[in-house]
């Protein structure tokens, strides 16, 4: 069985922004998306899917990276509702290529969906818990 | 004396946005404004400055063409603090070309200075105290 089946990405465009700053946020955390892009009065929603085995790699590397795997562990057990994961990060953080989970003002957030048959797996995959840094699941 | 002596405008520029929108934003409130940047992390704040005896006209046509004389008025005395008055105004209407006086999330705020050393009969012209929608003062 594979870890998932998909990924789905969304975000608002507001009309200050660049779609195409937006997509490279995006594609910064979760590479090879087909995006679409729907108007919602003055802005924009974009979406991103993918069903790319690589999809989630570069989350796989940044939560390592970046040392916040626990962190990473926490947000996506939050966001798992039966067979999908959401969790939400930080649209500039994204455009520089860092996860930040604080979806603070004004910086909307990028929504990131996993489609799953077996959540459990994929976070002790995605991120495992740790002791002293070091992963222990 | 003039009305007000200098109209300074001041806004972020996050990474997925783009400055050109957003000193279309400004523009659309407060015209023939001299701009400077300034690098902030990873934002840019933009600032405009104009001593046009015309600065605060199109704010005067929205005022009345928008029939928020009144609450205008009242972020005005909000925002009066001796030769200054300072008024915050949503970014992504004022694109629109459009005054909201709601600064909420995510679209944070343009900032109005407007240097007056009569602040009293500054108020009274750009947004008089109304009754039955007609000005009053």
């Amino acid at each position: 069985m594979e870890l998932f089946e998909e990924v789905e990405v969304e975000a608002y465009v507001y009309p200050t922004e660049e779609v195409e700053k937006v997509k490279k946020a995006m594609l910064n955390l979760i590479p090879e998306l087909e995006f679409e892009a729907f108007e919602k009065g003055d802005r924009v929603l974009l979406t991103g899917k993918t069903r790319s085995k690589k999809a989630l790699q570069r989350l796989y590397e940044l939560f390592r990276g970046q040392a916040i795997l626990d962190t990473a562990r926490d947000f996506l057990e939050e966001g798992y509702f039966g067979e999908e994961i959401i969790i939400r990060v930080n649209k500039q953080a994204a455009y520089a290529g860092v996860v930040n989970f604080n979806e603070e003002c004004p910086l909307d957030p990028i929504t990131i969906v996993i489609k799953t048959k077996d959540p459990q797996r994929l976070m002790r995959w995605l991120a495992p818990r740790t002791k002293d840094g070091v992963p222990i699941e």
